[in-house]
């Protein structure tokens, strides 16, 4: 979808179904879907006229020059970006103003400025995020490439992991590979964590040397042209031990049948289930400490959310991470994730490569 | 400053001097600085009373490991963060609660789930980042370390640029780099602007070869155990035009004389005039699109802002960049950026590369 043709949607929904006659958007991550471009300080779309952008001078010339869709107007240094928003809404006559997200200093002066013209705010975000949840066809593209780039990231750490290479290092070997092969970065920050660390699922990463027989919890992700992904592998350097092999099992199957389990019209909170009791039957319920996953678009955490209490049901054009894990205080942690792209019929893994608990036999 | 200092600090503030009886922190960065650990979701300092945690299942154990000065609470998965925190302030009977920051269907949420108690609600995220913004001997060794990681990456930037390398190549190089000798990420995404792209200050980076002749701005931040830094250097490579040298020695001139007027007790919009007052005498005032600087530590933008609006005063301790700039569209841009620690006497550069426009003669 284009952006005019997004933002035709949104007034359908806006003005038709929801009544409101201005839309106003704030997120970075709204922004960028819906104007293409980033650098932009707010869009008001009104019911009565056309797509309004502000800029700070910063980024007005680039703004200009990409978005000629749009009427692109500058934040002069002594201007406020509120009052000036709320001279637009007066000039379409808005009463009726929805707020896409707003810290709340920025709410509170917003509503302010248009409280003289009787305008009513709602906050709300539903529509743009749940239009957001359903991937087009061009945003699929970029995402495959996204998960091809960290796909790779992670054959490179299987390759390169080795006793006695840092973790640190390790973490900057693999946001390299995925540099070469043509990523602008990455979409969170690098997972490396081995032995005890592996327990914590957002352990990062240390100056700490890799350990023989350390479980070592790899979680990357490369962002293509503002796309990103998200992928988890769990290794061991030299001869995994009978439990840490049990546990990987586990783990394992937990993922498999999640992602056979997976289609449109499923509940998400199915979708975690079938993830949970696979660990549950295997005794290791309590250690399963987090939801199954998460939608991955313009941002590394969205819609949907994968969880015990998720009120969402999936859809064809979702693109979800599956992430089963068990986390052993003291002991060491196992999470295996793909992101996966939820068609008609079953899944396309965006995400590639092996599962093997040795890599390479070393 | 430990974490249980900054604690008794910002009780001693808030209610003795302000009057609350309890203040809330949701906003990542003032949690990072407060607690020392990542993965909190919630803190609350109540003035009678211990202060309380609150962590998700995913990071709970980590918390608990590290978060040793502090009581850790858990928020089951199907309990409610928002009740839980009300649940926390009617034990310790507040009754005016001051809360850092927060999205507002957050607010709209808490405001619900308080106001049975009577609490009334007051966003107030100035005491912390006041706090934020006088860096203590522990912070600054860690932002001369991010520094020194960022000098590192803009030596190697000025050694590998050459004709035909892409601007995406040449910004992974400058991240292994970086990597290599102990950084632990970036603090923002690597900006490598060529030729007319370096005209618009946050053009970041394509696949696009650079040129003989093109300008280049280089704009890279470290991280170190999540403290960042800010750095940006202008290339050409080749024989830089009359105007280019020209445009340079503006711009470089406007960051000396900045640097040598930054002290304690000077106004920021004071600062950024020094700067303004040297391109507009060189005739290009209108083409310094942005303000002069802005705070680094935990975030990479943080307080003072150096602008000419801003209503702040230096002081020792400030760690700020200093980034004038002039950006011609269709032809160009310069900027020269170094991120400094204010200090009674003058300042000291956390960044340090050469300044030349015509890197190793190439």
């Amino acid at each position: 979808m284009k952006a005019l043709e997004k933002i035709k949607a949104l007034k359908e929904y806006a003005f038709e179904l929801q009544e409101f006659d201005g839309y106003l958007i704030f997120n970075q991550a709204n922004l960028l879907y819906l104007t293409g471009f980033q650098g932009v300080s707010s869009l008001l779309i009104p019911k009565n006229g056309e797509p309004r952008i502000n800029v700070y001078g910063v980024n007005y010339e680039q703004a200009k020059s990409k978005g000629n869709k749009f009427r692109v107007e500058l934040v002069k240094p002594h201007e406020k970006l509120m009052s000036k928003i709320a001279k637009q809404t007066k000039e379409f006559e808005v009463k009726k103003l929805a707020v896409d997200t707003l810290n709340i200093k920025g709410w509170q002066t917003l509503k302010k400025e248009v409280e003289k013209q009787k305008i009513t705010l709602t906050a709300n975000n539903d529509f743009v995020s749940n239009l957001r949840k359903v991937k087009s066809e061009a945003e699929i593209r970029l995402l495959r490439k996204a998960g091809e780039l960290t796909s790779q990231g992670m054959r490179i750490a299987i390759e390169l992991l080795s006793p006695g290479i840092k973790e640190q290092e390790l973490a900057g070997e693999i946001e390299y590979a995925m540099r070469k092969k043509g990523g602008y970065g990455t979409a969170f920050e690098t997972v490396v964590a081995s032995g005890a660390a592996s327990a914590f699922p957002h352990g990062d990463q240390s100056n700490k040397e890799i350990q023989r027989g350390d479980l070592v919890v790899i979680d990357i992700g490369a962002t293509y042209k503002y796309y990103c992904s998200d992928m988890t592998r769990t290794l061991v350097v030299g001869n995994p031990s009978k439990k840490q092999k049990q546990i990987h099992k586990i783990v394992k199957s937990a993922q498999e049948r999640t992602l056979k389990a997976l289609k449109p019209h499923l509940k998400a909170m199915d979708a975690d289930a079938v993830a949970r009791k696979t660990i549950q039957d295997a005794g290791y319920g309590k250690h399963f400490v987090h939801s199954l996953g998460h939608g991955v678009g313009l941002e590394v955490h969205e819609l949907p959310v994968l969880s015990s209490n998720s009120k969402e049901t999936l859809n064809a054009g979702n693109v979800v991470t599956v992430e089963p894990g068990i986390y052993l205080v003291g002991y060491g942690g196992v999470r295996i994730e793909d992101t996966v792209l939820i068609e008609i019929d079953g899944v396309e893994k965006l995400t590639e490569a092996p599962y093997d608990l040795r890599p390479m036999n070393k």
